[in-house]
């Protein structure tokens, strides 16, 4: 069945040339896809072609999830004017947001990208700490602002990227399998990797202090998106908001890619590492696509703020429709108990994924949680070399497949999933089955993979955040083979 | 009649003080209002008390538009997603935008508000000249971003204000009423007077080609809302626009307060000077209260950001349903001939608010284009003394007799008038009506002033942009007393 639209695909490209930038880019740029439609997990192009969109993080509770479209639709036919004024929408998103968090995470600012929640809370940490020094982590992404590539070596470390400032001081990504310490090369214990990690945090966070007196904030995603999927050891996270303490700075924890319950676990991905952040930043799924972001922080960093007696004002951040919407879309994530099926459907699609390893010698890491996972292609297994020409084919033969996958790392090699929550344990297996078959032409057939040469990583969801977990799946997974 | 809340009124405060940073702050802040219905041009709170609203540029085509809501509402239970794929409603709003601006500008970038969209105008301007030096000017406001504050002197001028960088010019505005050059004291030609301005930029613009090589941007509002509804002298952009481009920099011009046919005789406000900019910005009235904004740009400087390599991706800029309700705000805009209603309803509160000049000495100056109307009070007409609790009495009292009116400028002393473009002239003749009696009770009763102290500044609406215009309508004014 072909969809309704204004104008042939071949018009719509004509027209996008001419009228949007081209750094502004395109899935499969040399043969675009045009959506018109999307369902829950499904998205259709204009020939009515289905697509299973394991993409697609912002579509949280599903593309044009009813519930969600009503609120919208209820709200913007009501009011939407700036909070200037006040309204219960607002009121209650913010008191059901804090009721997630832990404390004293209970002041909320609202805005209408991730970015500009990234932007105020270093604003906030500037303000709060008076230092001006941020530790990032390599590769990280926190969004499309002048302030925020500053602090993204994503963007930094390309060729035609921008200068890296000097007040920014970037940390190795915890990643413990291309990372700087890695597992078993520096340590069989994942403990002992974390402290290494977060050791390198603790010694910028020492030079920061005794050149200029002090940090402003370390910024990281809880779990590094962009980066690659990675799953910080155990006890990382603990260790450097200890350091980044003492030499005064503030802990911000992006959320905007990974929170509200995509981890199965919890609903802040920060909690997996048992820790509590000064500053929350929230956005792409908190609107299911509807433009509504937030940063929730303490009394105490929000009173300095109002202590400089300057405004801040967001035209659009917090208007009543973008609240009715997000609080439509936590009443789905609610009522349908999307955070148990993320770690339900996780834990499948993860172990079916480590079952790909045993049978595709490209595979060289598997790991996630919940509907977070990512799955490092490497040529080699012992010397891990990227597999980035391997990845990219594959992404485009699942499109062949209509299944829709991206992949990410420094080295454009680790393919991502991160599907919409309502992803069931069928769509699982025929993402898995479909990748079986499309990695099964590359390595010829079916191979068994030396027992020895094995490298095994993956973080099932449970709630069990002890150290020695990490150890012990390993130890299963190696039974196992 | 009472509208329906979720909880009553104290309530709401009490939750908003709880989770709410402070720095967000209330209009009214004693005693705030609940609004909880809007229609047209009124606003309504929970027990059903309708506002007349000559405030929100923001509902642009009126609050609830139900073209607008009903595009908003199709296009959300259609597909929402990023524009790394096609789309029609995204290619369709960019082609209308184009046709509405002077060439070259023709290629667009899609983000989610004004700053994001001025943000990105500093940064392609950074870019395609690779220089630094920005010049602002005084009590500018371009947004609430870290990269915006920085160019914002309207936030920098606050006691608790951050630092301006040393890479930021402030050039005077150019206000001939209170500014640096005024009306008749330092020339009696409104040419003259432009020059004056324009001389101040070329001065900076001088400065920082000699001792850093080039300029990277001029910024600046069409008209400047934040600083007191200022209409700069004719010709004042087209000498400064001059003095940018020798000095290697780019014009920018910030259209997000007063843009999209509020100025009444045409669509852009910095038409109204005869220039054409490199970078324009939009936002506000875009989405009709929607988080959607736009940068529109040159070819060739949107050439220079691609050929950087690195990608521009805004989650969710540019997507179907943002883009779908700026469509339908430009068919409200074209079918309600709104431009038309502006300028004819414009010139008619100009020319009552003119009137008000006659009646009560408060009033020292007024000033606008189309439905952009300032009402500056002074204690003093020679001195031109602000009156700045005059005003904050006045805003309150006429929210008393049910009309949201606000001050703004350095001293807070200008009423601002920027209404739905719905608005009528019955709505003109009782927002004035009701401001000549409270004027009224402030001046004891009507007073009759000598006509030689009258200090006369109207630039009613017209298509002729002739530099005498100013000088004929103060002529005409003086007559008129």
């Amino acid at each position: 069945m072909a969809y309704l639209q204004s104008m042939p695909k071949n018009e719509t490209i004509k027209l996008r040339e001419k009228h949007i930038g081209a750094a502004c880019q395109l899935f499969f740029r040399s043969s675009p896809l045009k959506i018109v439609r999307g369902v829950a997990q499904f998205m259709y192009d204009e020939t009515g072609e289905r697509y299973l969109d394991c993409i697609n993080n912002v579509a949280h509770v599903g593309h044009c999830h009813p519930h969600v479209v009503e609120a919208g639709r209820n709200q913007m036919s009501l009011i939407s004017t700036n909070n200037r004024y006040l309204h219960d929408e607002l009121v209650i998103l913010a008191e059901r947001l804090v009721k997630t968090l832990p404390e004293p995470l209970s002041v909320c600012f609202f805005v209408n990208s991730g970015s500009e929640a990234n932007d105020l809370a270093l604003r906030l940490a500037r303000i709060h700490t008076k230092n001006k020094d941020v530790i990032t982590l390599d590769h990280a992404y926190h969004g499309h602002l002048t302030s925020m590539i500053d602090v993204s070596p994503y963007k930094l470390n390309l060729p035609g990227g921008p200068e890296k400032p000097e007040w920014v001081h970037v940390a190795p990504v915890p990643d413990v399998y291309r990372g700087k310490y890695t597992y078993p090369k520096d340590s069989t214990s994942e403990e002992e990797l974390g402290l290494m990690y977060a050791d390198e945090v603790g010694k910028l966070c020492k030079e920061a202090k005794d050149k200029n007196g002090g940090v402003c904030a370390f910024i990281a995603e809880s779990l590094q998106s962009c980066g690659g999927q990675i799953i910080p050891p155990d006890g990382y996270l603990k260790k450097v908001f200890e350091y980044v303490r003492e030499a005064d700075g503030v802990c911000i924890a992006d959320e905007v890619q990974v929170g509200f319950g995509r981890v199965g676990s919890h609903m802040w991905a920060f909690e997996t590492q048992d820790v509590v952040p000064d500053i929350v930043t929230m956005g792409k799924p908190m609107g299911n696509g509807h433009p509504v972001a937030a940063v929730v922080t303490t009394p105490e960093i929000a009173k300095s703020f109002a202590d400089t007696g300057v405004e801040y004002f967001n035209t659009y951040g917090g208007n009543p429709v973008s609240c009715a919407i997000a609080n439509a879309v936590l009443d789905v994530i609610e009522e349908e108990r999307l955070m148990e099926r993320a770690a339900r459907v996780g834990n499948h699609l993860l172990s079916r994924c480590e079952d790909l390893k045993h049978r595709h010698r490209l595979v060289g890491d598997v790991r996630g949680r919940g509907l977070f996972v990512g799955v490092e292609l490497v040529t080699d297994r012992e010397t891990r070399t990227p597999a980035t020409a391997e990845a990219k084919h594959i992404v485009n033969r699942m499109r062949d497949e209509k299944i829709l996958i991206s992949r990410d790392g420094p080295d454009s090699n680790v393919l991502k999933f991160k599907p919409p929550m309502v992803f069931t344990t069928q769509d699982a297996d025929r993402l898995v089955d479909t990748l079986d078959r499309v990695l099964g032409e590359l390595d010829g057939d079916s191979i068994a993979v030396p027992k020895l040469t094995l490298e095994v990583r993956v973080t099932p969801i449970s709630d069990d955040s002890s150290s020695d977990k990490l150890r012990n799946t390993m130890q299963q997974s190696v039974k196992a083979t």
